[in-house]
């Protein structure tokens, strides 16, 4: 096929390296950034710089771009891609872009597939990107508004390129989980390194520390839209976090050990039933 | 140094470990459990079971209990400790500690250091106490009431047996900073898991998720002591991150894009700094 890939960034440029080193599969590339273009060329995981008006020449087109950016790309350069072509998007929520997609996408006759791999760096653009971002990652899919066979070829190229775990969903529901396994740790592991403390840290760190606040580097731009694009599950989890939090400051507040250890059990224990079952799904 | 290791769980089975190892120093060990004793003895890490009385042995006794066993230990058995001992113990919080401890250390004549070894695992136990638990770690030392003589001898010892950092700091400060480093993670970690969304995670998880809920899995009797000797510390934390969050709920709530923004920057710069900070302590 004749993938074209739209934005080269991080995820865009994993895209390119991983499917231009592990299938046969011919890329063209496109970026609003002419240096990122070429690395990508010389690089050799682009074959071809397109324009928009190229996209004509792609089989399968991946948007790689940030939300909004991506929207407003596909409503204005839709029209460029050939009918029956298969076109999906890589964002991290899925019910509001799919609202804005899939009218534009039966407009032209395309064949849309929402997408979302959960890989990521802390850094972004072109020059983290990696070939292996995606091993041992998961690729949500997501059904609505797309054609099974649609579904089926871009499932390919994700196990093709090296991600473990193919997931097939709606888009409600991928972003009622997201929220909690995803953007909720991004908001608690920012929001944890708002303590003064932090700058006395030198000497008193393991690795909870470490995991605790290792994603509080993000993209703010992109993360903003993330967070706004799907308010009601993410606030639901936040809320409820906090609601767990308050009940841990009232045990230690009251020098309550009873409450202290009922509430570190049920914790405890969730997490014991969760490892668990991910070995049952290993099994 | 004929050195007496009192409890060989996780702690003082990595020390046993990592002295009979790395070290040319004679171990002798005592635990509750027979098992625990004859498996340490087996495996080469102690060369003698000693009871209470047989600790005037030692040249140097380690207390690797849990805060009130060992403190109750100590009050019951520092009498068979001869004088000018050295004597540490390595409990996560210390000045709820010392506060018992130094008066019966006085009292004894004993030569007592608080200390805090900064490593763990989720899991609990002789079994898995490793000979390279504390490698890349940090040993942190409390002054008060110490001799510095004692304090010298025990930071070489540490250094010996692996210990990447070694800070000398007061049990106050230790309290405060390990409140946010340590404490409140494993608080943050066990409510994190508190969600029924957790039960729906599967296919949807990435890095953040992993690192965000690891140390929800802990010893419950052994951190809800440690939480309850740092109560002021560890509310104010507390109270701090729950405010942080309930800002990110306001904007999530109200769509509100700028302080959204907003919060998400001043919780990445904060990060960046601080990987600044550890990029220069490492130069």
């Amino acid at each position: 096929m004749n993938i074209c890939i739209v934005g080269l960034g991080l995820i865009g440029g994993s895209f390119a390296k991983a499917i231009s080193k592990k299938t046969s599969h011919f890329c063209m590339g496109m970026d609003t950034n002419t240096d990122t273009c070429n690395k990508a060329l010389a690089d050799g995981v682009i074959k071809q710089v397109v324009t928009p008006e190229q996209m004509s020449l792609a089989d399968m087109v991946i948007l790689a771009l940030q939300p909004k950016t991506l929207v407003q790309f596909f409503k204005n350069n839709a029209k460029h891609i050939k009918k029956g072509t298969i076109v999906f998007d890589t964002c991290g929520v899925k019910k509001a872009v799919l609202d804005e997609m899939l009218p534009v996408a039966n407009q032209y006759g395309l064949r849309f597939v929402g997408a979302h791999p959960m890989a990521g760096r802390e850094f972004s653009g072109y020059d983290y990107s990696l070939e292996s971002l995606f091993d041992k990652a998961s690729f949500i899919v997501t059904t609505d508004g797309a054609e099974q066979t649609a579904v089926d070829v871009v499932c390919d190229l994700a196990k093709q390129i090296g991600f473990a775990t193919i997931k097939v969903t709606d888009a409600n529901h991928h972003d009622k989980v997201i929220a909690y396994t995803s953007q909720l740790a991004h908001i608690v592991s920012n929001s944890y390194c708002k303590s003064d403390t932090i700058n006395q840290k030198e000497g008193f760190c393991a690795g909870s520390f470490a995991d605790m606040t290792r994603v509080g580097k993000l993209d703010v731009k992109l993360w903003t839209e993330l967070f706004l694009a799907n308010p009601r599950h993410l606030g639901d989890e936040l809320g409820n976090l906090i609601q767990k939090l308050t009940q841990f400051k009232t045990a230690i507040d009251n020098n309550d050990a009873t409450l202290l250890s009922q509430l570190l059990k049920e914790g405890n224990d969730i997490k014991v039933k969760s490892l668990a079952d991910e070995q049952k799904q290993k099994a």
